[in-house]
């Protein structure tokens, strides 16, 4: 066996994994594996919008590295990818170059604005822990302000969700439990707040059974969530979102918060590294490697993967970056020992769509469930993820137990 | 007896009181009592600073009303008090009109900016439940938005208290606990956080010993306070404050969050009452009633009464106010009976200011306390007040007990 340099960018699920994989599967000696990520915990992506809305504690939804990893197998390194050069075999960062014999990119998802005027600026995304935390803290200023103006602008009550996508329903669904909560703890009545969700699609919740979609709306609805649906976005200003309601209708949406939860992309260096790529995505080979860089693994939401079955990608999941991870890391062994690569091979286990801390709507290995049974079947895949990279010990420390 | 009207105006420390020492000298029938208070709730107007430091819930400083009154004996109107004629012996309200036999007026204190310029607008105050709320949400904001700020401005991080009287006091020292929370919550490194305090006079809690002075402002720089004594604040802008520092110099500090806890006045519905008053507060006869107005009694941080001893007002103080509701409520009857009221004798017993959850200073029964021993006292003092208002069902719902 050759010892390589192995150079994995980003601790989310994909990258993470990877790291675990690997060093689950060889000795200390066998490869000089350095995990580089821009902070020093990782975060559960897919609880940020619990984060975001105030349900649980931005301190629930990440976690040290260094619990999870081995330093004596994997060195980490605390810094930010400034730039990736695949033909040059360079990675830059804020806190020094590094070189590879195999590069794994597992950066994850940026927010898409498709341009739309002013959502970078004036609205809030649910992008990482900061970002969620920022939310969190914006609405409750928002209601701590209006109970003190003398002056009382209901609009600041308001609050705007861009995106009727996964990220856009969970996030709706937290909000719908915790606006009561944020009423009695800023002395707000209730019929003051608004939360609105618009989307341009013509369908909420794309992909998902149409009967369970219909269950989401009407369990939103009951909590007060209006929807806009079919209604693009085309302008955010620091005071609200112009939406466009027919063909030269528009209309104004005064608001103290928009929350643009609607498209995610590759990270954007992935433009600037020399790989093909499509909005930052990269198309990957079967065995996840980019094509024509033998040497490098694409891993997460940065890797593009078609469904054949309906001719669609497959979505940016947790469950498939964690999966990949284990075929990286196993690919990544195979070429070491210069044996064959092999083809990864999806297992979809369905999916579930919280809708708050105690409902959501799933499809679950061809059944479809709502309710209290698919709320707990949500909170088993969170354990489920924090158990592949952390076993037990990270379940029991960040897991969720509120079942009922 | 005559069943007399009597009207009380706030449920603060003094109006609440009277209303409680009240019901527990007369049967239902013996008087028609109205209290008219803003809020359903009570707050411990002393416990504020903490609320706004954000080391204790604001839900923990207030409590209903309707707890600790009987309303068999006491009627409750939630109204805002809008005005107060004592020649007509009327007071409008925003939801209608009282008239009385006997008022009872316990509005208690407002900020007193003493007209320097931007205070009302862009300096916060430790004023009640919703402003102490607002504090704690803004600088919450600040830590989160320099979290995510790109280009990165640490005069966000900053923190400007106006006054080292005892409310600026406590607060910095809960500040001084709380900060260290605040930078690993939002991923701020603590040496980026600047508080300071300015204070126009020439020392530091006025009034107090100067060996415990000295101990507090020890312990407080320990944290990192700064402390800027002799220097007025002659503007307020959204960006800071200008302080002045010698004939002729000026500087600006530049501060995400202003709060001023300097200067306490009465309340401006005293000016426009009919009665004379120096800054909304009414120098009371010896038996609490307004000089002329043989029907109406004043309580609390409106009353202004003259320590003969050191020729100054004693200090507007719970402890005092409580005191002279329990006279004020003996002098009601005793006026009802026909029969001579009594003199207010205040029994001063001392203060402790705190310093954070830990620590405190303290002049008790003459004795100088510091540290523990006086930070416990506190607390003492804390849940006494509880006791004397709702008993000892409401200090175990709300009550002090993290002693050590």
């Amino acid at each position: 066996m050759n010892r390589a340099k192995i150079l994995i960018l980003g601790a989310g699920y994909g990258g993470l994994s990877t790291a675990v994989n690997l060093q689950k599967k060889l000795n200390a000696n066998d490869a000089d594996i350095t995990l580089i990520n821009k902070n020093d915990y990782h975060y559960e992506s897919t609880w940020l919008h619990e984060a975001a809305a105030g349900t649980l504690s931005p301190e629930d939804v990440r976690y040290d590295i260094k619990n999870v990893i081995n330093g004596d197998k994997i060195q980490f390194v605390q810094a930010a990818v400034t730039g990736i050069d695949v033909n040059a075999r360079k990675v830059t960062t804020d806190k020094g170059e590094h070189t590879y014999d195999y590069l794994v990119i597992g950066l994850g998802f940026e927010g898409e604005t498709f341009g739309i005027e002013g959502l970078d600026k004036y609205a809030l995304s649910i992008a990482n822990v900061g970002a969620a935390r920022l939310i969190r803290e914006h609405i409750e200023y928002q209601f701590a302000m209006w109970s003190q103006d003398e002056v009382k602008d209901d609009s600041r009550l308001t609050i705007v969700v861009g995106g009727a996508g996964f990220t856009g329903i969970e996030f709706l669904g937290e909000l719908g439990n915790r606006i009561p909560e944020l009423c009695k703890e800023f002395d707000v009545p209730q019929e003051k707040v608004r939360v609105l969700c618009v989307e341009a699609a013509p369908m909420v919740l794309p992909g998902f059974d149409p009967e369970l979609v219909d269950y989401a709306v009407r369990h939103l609805e009951s909590k007060g969530i209006e929807f806009s649906i079919g209604t693009p976005v085309v302008q955010a200003t620091p005071e609200g979102v112009k939406i466009k309601k027919g063909e030269e209708e528009f209309d104004f949406i005064k608001a103290g918060t928009v929350v643009w939860a609607a498209g995610v992309r590759g990270n954007r260096l992935i433009e600037t590294s020399g790989i093909e790529n499509m909005r930052a995505r990269v198309k990957v080979d079967k065995d996840m490697r980019a094509p024509g860089f033998p040497d490098v693994f694409i891993v997460g939401d940065c890797a593009l993967m078609i469904n054949e079955e309906v001719n669609r990608p497959y979505p940016p999941t947790a469950q498939i970056a964690m999966q990949q991870a284990e075929t990286v890391a196993d690919n990544l062994i195979a070429l070491m020992n210069n044996e064959d690569t092999h083809e990864f091979v999806p297992k979809l286990k369905g999916s579930v769509c919280s809708l708050g801390e105690h409902d959501a709507i799933g499809d679950v290995m061809g059944r479809k469930i709502t309710g209290t049974k698919a709320s707990i079947m949500k909170k088993i895949i969170d354990n489920r993820a924090l158990y592949m990279i952390g076993g037990a010990p990270l379940v029991l420390k960040k897991g969720k137990f509120n079942l009922l």
